[in-house]
């Protein structure tokens, strides 16, 4: 039961919001500020707030790129992709502990 | 990108603890109060409220058994077998977006 124990202590990605991104992100390695929006279907300042707790964390950080115009783009870090990576065995794990169907 | 959009939307799953409870529920089909307890590791009021939380939804029922005394159980409902097993679904695909290390 230990995946399961494991799965409620990581209170950054124990949230469907910050587990999206980080799961975007991970392989890419950064993403603009918009194109999550569109792939998560969430509002900006709902984005906007779960980014700067996944910032805190320091599982990625936030900046500027200058295209056409100014945009926002996010990261990923070396942290990030260490946890992101130990959380997805957990889940991975709890998921294992249901027996298939049929 | 659509399991990502998925996995932000189902607000009673997307809790770890709550989805902790239901891993735990699903193979079993109904478990006492003191041993979800023991599994994961939380507080007797942190478990409570996310067994109300689960109950409000409809995805479990809490009632009582008498062995040598009353104890809390719980027992999951058609509809969270249901739903859960779509969140599983959904969690997997959105698990399979990342392509595999080695």
């Amino acid at each position: 039961m230990e995946p399961l124990r494991e799965l409620t202590k990581n209170h950054v990605l124990g949230n469907p919001v910050r587990l999206g991104i980080m799961l975007y992100l991970l392989p890419r390695g950064r993403v603009l500020f918009r194109d999550l929006l569109k792939v998560l279907e969430v509002t900006p300042g709902n984005l906007d707030s779960h980014l700067k707790a996944l910032e805190k964390a320091e599982y990625i950080e936030i900046y500027k790129v200058f295209a056409d115009r100014p945009r926002t783009a996010v990261r990923i870090t070396e942290r990030g992709v260490k946890e992101t990576g130990g959380y997805l065995r957990t889940l991975k794990e709890a998921l294992s502990l249901i027996p298939p169907k049929d």
